[in-house]
């Protein structure tokens, strides 16, 4: 089928880059045993140990982000227990319910914080508000590194959040749907950024970093993964030609390519936001810090825009959501721009347009 | 990593066959939009509603069987109904408790059946020992075509047990995770062994059938599949890049690739199967209908077998399984067969041999 | 054990009024068949059949209101359906998650609303504020009559909410926790404040209404109640000897007792607001219009109240709520007036009382 | 309602002994503190903590026996895990897949016994015959004392059963349904036949012991009970005005009426046993250890003591079960007893009497 001019509505829309590829083709050979008893699954899982420089920490597989996640918190709180999370984490705003399905009811306190972040005093807040049997018992908190809108924890925010969180009994997890344009960003290790930091157990994206599907699990801690391949199974998560989802992480880890595909990805946002930072009429509505670009702007000048022929989603806060990827062309990156300062030009100005 | 020589211990050691991989390198190009509203995944879906000549067939694609059949027989009842198979169904013995996960509580009732299939007598039997609130009550039959040992129902088979199931008010399921191999064994149209024998909803494996991973979920009455899309987001069976899971299978369904692989899997199974037929010590435990061969041996024989490099399970009666897939090389079983003719005259009888 | 002086903290704290008590005491003679099968059951089925004028109406009964309304909820809606409710109604505020684990992980869906009452807008907004597959899909409403915090919705109100949902394709259950409260107080009968005005399912809570436990569900569409017995015994809500959860709903209904003790109730909770509406320092927070009255005062006047005796909870906007129930002493509330009164004049204003 | 002569189809059918009838009626009075808070279910707690001698255990309070199991069974596995019990034991027979509604999928694995006694050996059977994460994992095993046949483990019996567990790593729980008749009949200390025999959680009914509704369940080990209350809470089983669940416990407890029900119970089914032993077609099926008879006999001499007004179940092994409780009559007994002599003597054998 036909290509269509490259979008930046969603990382989503991106295909598979070429080192996962490669690796999925070289996986593609002769008789290979089942259900991750191969061997690379195990060169996969090996290479999450050496890049997080935790020979220990266990590793497992997902589909995909909502079962990571939703079975990462799944495995640490009961149905009666509770997952405190910012109101715009993922896990509360797109997953159509699943953590508390995996978990049979756990149920989401979400605490309001505009750019997405949790603070301790927020987790605080949440945490100690009710301590009765008749609300759930906070047990875990989750952030979103980088948040759905783009920003960052630094390595001093996420240390505070797990300090605030060990004062207060809870496990932290960080859902990494974008984990490799976090680092990319701070430049930091993984391990920094993660279990040196306080963090239990991580959901580290591969789709978004160029794979064609997969999430890894990855928990610091090996006593928190107990019997959690069970888990996997029973929810339909263990894959059966398991080189085909572990392959790709191969190809990914070794050679560099996911912080290369993420760096990528980040320097795209810049490009975008940089060049339309003084267009009249266009506002970033957050600080780029990752791969994504939001931009306030009349409905007119949108419209103006989906014109031209441009496709991205408004469901944050009425604003254009411009999202970029390992394959994002820095061509139609220019085009993009050069669209936007026409409209910006072209479309009046209204009172009603920053509302 | 180096390729070992080929065993038959599984068809999910099989690899990616050329037509899925050929229409997955297609699909891999260009901004495509994501969680399924791709021109691929349309394609997909129309294919399957042409090979089925059902054009209100509603089709939906899950990343494997565990999910496909659980998600399948949960939007069928409820977590205080029951689900008919029989004591060897895969729901039963292999999912680690999946079906019970995915529907909350719903309860199997399992019917020993020396072949694994059921019949219209049985489903009476387990449908109708109990009417009271203390018991789950019967709501779906699951069926598996073929057999965990490679049995077919015949198309008059399924007839009658679909004509049992309406008179029992129960909704009739097909495990399809070989479905290719039977609709190949019988020579049959998919039509003919599903909607028009009275199957209400059938999962269609892509996994043993070629493809890197994926399942078909299909529901031949349109009514039942209302929501079952927020159900499988909801349970982590929504793929983000859904092209990936859904060009496959165009690769598979437009060329006829689906039926050539399963074909060929079966052509292995009765060529090893005829080879070995007269060979003193080993007995075929099955018929040989679709991609599987059973042999019972004395332990002596398989250990023997083992040394010569073979692998392959025992968990089914203590024989050796044999499974065949697309990419089965006749070369390959012809190496077994004299292995096998080999340690028939070489190792002695036992009289245990056969207990 | 002694008894100590009547409080007003919750209408959980009174015992089982006269008609309940020898309702239980009849019943408590010979043998009687188990699990509803016997005569007082269905004595008490018709009775609510009676007392709602509906013949056809299906009922059952379970322990608490936890499990009545989670039950009833859940039968209304898969796990991947949402609940719209009041951001103060008890399913959201003091169940510990229950409909999300009766239901397998449903999401409420909260509206902020002053005084606990939704309106067809609010329910409108979140109904329609998303319709992909991300988010899990409105199915249900559920009001509280009277609400938490003892408003009332008019009958012309229930009609508006009930038109709204139908318009929606939404259901409308009632929380009627303290149904008792509102009939008595709105001087209508129950049919017209639940199934002629569009209400689907009703709980009807017995336990605040002079019962030791027990909670009835009324479906008032029979269709909607199929299986539903299923559902209540797997999720431990049957009684074996169920004579006892159904003799004290007959000594409630036959005799009038549920209304009387309503009135009963509403009349002390006026009697308190009466008399303490001019105290300086104590402000209704919420007009009385069943059997609660919230009263805003200093935390100093609160503690005053506290030192000579009263036991109050103010996890309602900081204010002494006081409940009444078909026990409460006029005498007792006359003190708890004078003690209000003592406290007003006693202890001085501060310029943060009101906060 | 009028009473009907006294039957002995289940115990289920008797009502409230005045011991439990006489603390219920002495919690009726005065304002008590809800949900637990209260003197009377302190005061239970700690008449179970000295009857099992062990100061630290943990006591809950169920509305039923399917709950209480249901939610034990839970709090020892998750949805992947797997529950060892006897084919014939209650929570797989008659509670209609509430442990798998509660536990969110543990499948039950069943062992089938004559006796409904489970044995280390057959334990283990099931606990290694599957070691792979297909197939969930065995984590904790349930036996019935006494069993639904009225067998009886003996004190050697449990401790082999739970040092078998302990080998296996599993958690042993007791289904008490009728505990108090096990006590009585083995003449032993209820700590000697739970945790001094190696038992970690008890479930003990009381329904069937006299009173009208309620179960305890005891964890002698406090580190498992942790957050068992919200457990509780949330899956419905949380009674508000708690002091009428737990004041019967107290009259039941603390003067002995919990032992001496049982004593009569068992009385009873001896004297029924005794007297029937030696008439011709009617034939004990199970020994007599505790309030149960089962009585093998010919359909025509099951249907002539049906037309001699007596009831009875017949849905294990088709014969007559007679279940005894606490208001069991003498007289009653000996009317069964010369009815069953009548019939014994008036209907003829025949050669398919007893298949």
């Amino acid at each position: 089928m036909k290509s269509e001019p490259q979008q930046f509505a969603s990382d989503n829309y991106a295909g598979i880059c070429p080192e996962a590829w490669a690796a999925t083709e070289a996986a593609n050979g002769g008789s290979v045993p089942a259900y991750g008893e191969d061997a690379w699954t195990k060169r996969a899982s090996d290479a999450f140990r050496d890049l997080f420089d935790k020979p220990d920490a266990e590793v497992f597989f997902a589909f995909n982000g909502t079962a990571a996640n939703s079975l990462a918190l799944a495995s640490l709180c009961q149905s009666y227990h509770s997952v405190i999370c910012s109101a715009s984490a993922h896990v509360e705003t797109d997953e159509c319910g699943a953590p508390e399905f995996f978990s049979n009811g756990s149920k989401l306190l979400v605490a309001a914080s505009p750019d997405g972040k949790l603070t301790p005093a927020l987790i605080r807040g949440l945490a100690t508000g009710r301590s009765d049997i008749h609300f759930p018992k906070p047990r875990v908190v989750t952030i979103t590194q980088p948040t759905e809108t783009g920003q960052l924890y630094t390595l001093d925010e996420i240390r505070a959040v797990s300090a605030g969180c060990r004062d207060l009994g809870l496990r932290l997890h960080m859902d990494g749907a974008r984990f490799a344009n976090a680092c990319a960003s701070l430049g930091c290790e993984p391990a920094e950024m993660t279990w040196k930091a306080g963090v239990d157990l991580l959901c580290f994206g591969g789709t978004k970093n160029g794979m064609a599907a997969g999430e890894a699990i990855l928990f610091f801690d090996p006593a928190l993964a107990e019997d959690f391949g069970y888990r996997c199974k029973q929810a339909g998560q263990l894959a059966s030609k398991m080189r085909f989802l572990t392959a790709p992480w191969v190809g990914m880890l070794e050679g560099g390519a996911w912080i290369r595909n993420a760096a990528h990805a980040n320097a795209c946002a810049r490009r975008l936001a940089g060049a339309v930072a003084e267009c009249p009429g266009f506002t970033a509505m957050f600080p780029v810090e990752a791969n994504a670009v939001f931009l306030k702007a009349s409905p007119e000048r949108l419209d103006a825009l989906r014109d031209r022929g441009w496709r991205f989603y408004t469901f944050i806060g009425g604003g254009a959501r411009f999202m970029f990827a390992w394959d994002s062309e820095p061509e139609r990156i220019d085009a993009l721009v050069r669209d936007i300062r026409a409209v910006s030009s072209a479309v009046p100005d209204r009172l009603s347009a920053s509302g």
